[in-house]
């Protein structure tokens, strides 16, 4: 009984030492869950695109609030990629587990340059923004590229 | 020729004049990005359901941690109500148009209400919190009733 006690607290502490799985009832939740800030993510990255390539007119209020929304959404899909989130419905690719360490530096550049993108908008000059917005699409495609399934 | 010109360009301010409209290329990317603002809010609302339950203990940083996202992401569903966006992969009601204005005034009381929810998380009072919390779930229930189908 005893060996059953300590069994579970070990078992729980465990948990506790791994908040990022522990987060999620289950590894689907937790998949769905990064998708789901990524496409937030996406859509607001997007219309700063469509500024930064010209197809639309650079509006620097609207850049600065899709660039902080941008930068708030890229704190949050990491904690998502815990033990057993390898699988089901995911484009992930091993390496994000087996090269924990670059995936993650990859996912902190995005989260810096995002930051750096949100100050380039506020300060109303194009060529600022645009830099930016090149320097934090870099860092999404790198990443694609190295952790994301065709 | 002229007639055609004018047509256009009548069309293109009035896709101008609905910016929730014209925010996303498609209707199905408007429902998909509502639809995940929501997954990643609920992740984070239940959280703090967890706490508020007693099902997980009360830890004041975690809280205003996840209720600073909750009232972030509070904002963002709204502008993906635009105009075609009621037919699709949503479990929209009709009356989310037909009752613009109570849509609204239930979409105002989530934000207003996790605000207070995050403010209630920082003073580290457990009551405080729980209040709060039930009087945000409070906004998700009853806006659910009403414009969500089962």
């Amino acid at each position: 009984m005893k060996k059953m006690l300590l069994t579970l607290i070990a078992v729980s502490c465990a948990a506790l030492s791994v908040p990022a799985v522990a987060q999620f009832a289950k590894a689907e939740d937790a998949i769905k869950y990064r998708k789901a800030s990524f496409t937030v993510m996406a859509a607001h990255f997007g219309r700063l695109g469509a500024m930064a390539q010209g197809k639309a007119p650079f509006d620097a209020q609207a850049a600065a609030a899709n660039a902080d929304i941008v930068a708030s959404m890229a704190k949050l899909p990491w904690a998502a990629y815990g033990e057993g989130t390898d699988q089901g419905d995911t484009k992930a690719k091993p390496e994000i587990w087996t090269q924990a360490a670059k995936f993650k530096e990859a996912a902190d550049k995005l989260q810096s340059e995002s930051v750096k993108l949100a100050a380039a908008a506020k300060t109303g000059r194009e060529d600022a923004f645009k830099a930016a917005f090149n320097a934090t699409a870099g860092t999404c495609k790198s990443c694609h590229d190295d952790f994301r399934s065709k």
